[in-house]
């Protein structure tokens, strides 16, 4: 049914200022006052990173519950991990969120070299899951802080990671480099039965000059100088482990997202998709878009990389193949970019009301978005009164 | 006759970056990319100051034609002051700026102390207009040096102004404080069939704590503890040539415009108005809007000054007298007056498209404003083909 005056409002978060939840809610502010006669549609959105747990959970209200479940941290420490249970297509599915275990913004994590980090805690989460019947999985991989190629994860479902002696490794990078021989016997059977969407919008593989270790290693904390050693334990250690599993995947788009994180849910028969897209499906955005009148996105930052399946630009091709007009409301947009964006949004708009810093956009980010909101609902309510005047 | 697609664009000037024919056309090419199918009725705003004469004559076209006459600059240099002669009503009218002659802009004005600036050359410019047949003028005070309460322009139109020996003064604020009297004999006649139109926007009465002297003297270089003896000459003058002309003026709204510039042109027969309120009628504003779709006017910088009827609050009463919906794009919106601006524009947008600085807002400006205004004009075709559509 076509509905003159709903307005879907599925924005991202604003990364460093609002969650996509709390972004939406000031974007929905803003249109009913500049549309009083419009209904809105929320729907957060994210991409698998950060967020996409209390995204998904937000939309699926009371259908979805939430746990948690106490497991090791990147660096040892024991970490509250949440996870949500929801119904996907009838199928009770665990959404889980690599950054609730590994998180980047994790201090304990951080404060341990990226050399001795670990997934572990991950592939622990995962096997109490097994345990309380839970074989469907969504597993968000961004905004990790490990570099392990998900050897953790995998220790902790069965595989035996061993050095020279046959003794168990720590499975860390540093533990890895000692890697001998790897042991699949002992691997969860019950993985033979579930079905694993991994959420991630990286496509790099595991090793190599495009690999996680020389992209994204940096920014964990791997030093310039030991990305080709560490590259290289990677790269034996897969070796290793797709023998003992005989499923060879190192080089598939996506090995490389998280660390190798991506690497060992493949490994372990896992199948990527775009995180976002996924996370569309959990919200129901379809339906949400369904005879609506106009649809709002957004997110902190919109440049050349949201047209790379982000948040806004899975909203825009979803809105549009309903077609339903939809804009664009970011914190910032890359002026190079706005010629691209141009061509996938209604009208692309950002936060400032003037000359402004990054810290007062920062700040004042509510009040801005929904300040900005309000002025699009106007604009546009003021064409469909043009029209229906005419 | 309703136009479904017809926008018209009427901002001002963006002061420090563009002139208002300049951010006009900015903003019709962003429209047009945004919104192929609309047609643009481009109407550049004034309000009576630097830039009322190109608004003007820009949207006479034609029917419009501009001339210069050489005259005393403020400080007695020659200028080269540009005028336009527009048909107003079947009447060919005179439309005349201050700024033409006695600019702030000027540097050779503005060399010579306030004290001895003078609004003579603009007399000199009317009486010239007088030779060749002109008796309707529309003169804009906005942008002025002076602070002669428009001593010049009456001794350039006749008015002898005497010291205590009969001799003439300097029609300066220093010639003034001499001045023991006035003689309207030589008054030019000429005068008495004329319809002169002030375009102002400034209520202040000449003289007292809300006068010319007190309020604008400053800022045109008049130290504060000169202001209150130049006051007192103000008011001695006004006394003075009031006796000698049968009029008094000096208390009414807008004689203390442009340094008492308002004050002689009341005092000649000249009636206050608006400058706004001028430009739109001149520029055929309420033709334009009659079943236009949208307007969008703006200016440089948007806050609770823009109320008091400077060119866009003019813009958005008349498009909304004519039941068109109308928005602001200006260079930014002062966020203390955003929700009275809300109630009077639908939607108010500003330039920068993430954090920056004023110098990077201005040197942008044509690209910024192009940008937002394509932007708009996406969400209100969005508007206008949701309704289509259901």
């Amino acid at each position: 049914m076509a509905d003159r005056s709903s307005v879907v409002i599925a924005p991202d978060s604003f990364k460093g200022s609002l969650s996509a939840p709390d972004a939406a809610a000031a974007i929905a502010a803003g249109v009913t006052r500049g549309w009083p006669g419009a209904t809105t549609r929320v729907r957060p959105m994210a991409d698998g990173g950060e967020g996409t747990l209390d995204a998904v959970l937000r939309a699926s209200g009371a259908a979805a519950t939430r746990g948690a479940i106490d497991v090791e941290g990147a660096g040892g420490a024991t970490v509250h991990a949440g996870y949500g249970i929801v119904d996907h297509a009838g199928v009770p599915t665990a959404v889980l969120e690599a950054a609730q275990v590994v998180a980047i913004t994790d201090a304990a994590g951080m404060s341990v070299p990226v050399t001795a980090r670990s997934t572990f805690g991950l592939g622990r989460q995962m096997r109490a899951l097994l345990d309380r019947g839970v074989r469907h999985f969504m597993i968000g991989l961004g905004g990790s802080s490990t570099n392990d190629g998900g050897a953790g994860l995998i220790a902790a479902l069965g595989v035996a990671l061993l050095d020279a002696n046959g003794r168990n490794l720590a499975p860390t990078p540093e533990g890895l480099a000692h890697l001998a021989s790897a042991d699949a016997a002992a691997l969860d059977p019950r993985l033979k039965s579930c079905a694993i969407t991994i959420m991630s919008d990286v496509n790099n593989p595991l090793t190599g000059t495009r690999g996680a270790t020389a992209i994204f290693g940096p920014q964990k904390g791997v030093v310039r100088e030991r990305v080709a050693a560490i590259d290289g334990t990677l790269a034996r250690y897969a070796t290793i482990v797709e023998r003992a599993l005989g499923r060879r995947v190192a080089d598939d788009p996506g090995a490389g997202a998280a660390g190798g994180l991506g690497y060992a849910l493949m490994l372990i028969g896992g199948t990527m998709r775009s995180g976002a897209e996924v996370v569309a499906d959990l919200v129901s955005l379809d339906d949400a878009l369904t005879g609506a009148a106009w649809a709002i996105t957004g997110e902190g930052r919109s440049d050349a990389q949201t047209l790379l399946s982000k948040g806004p630009a899975v909203v825009g091709a979803r809105a549009r193949a309903k077609g339903v007009p939809v804009s664009l409301l970011s914190g910032a947009i890359d002026a190079g970019a706005l010629g691209e964006l141009n061509a996938r949004f209604d009208g692309c708009f950002a936060l400032p009301a003037g000359p402004a810093s990054l810290d007062a956009c920062v700040r004042d980010a509510a009040t801005l978005i929904g300040d900005r909101a309000e002025a699009m609902a106007r604009v546009f309510a003021a064409g469909v009164r043009t029209t229906a005047r005419s």
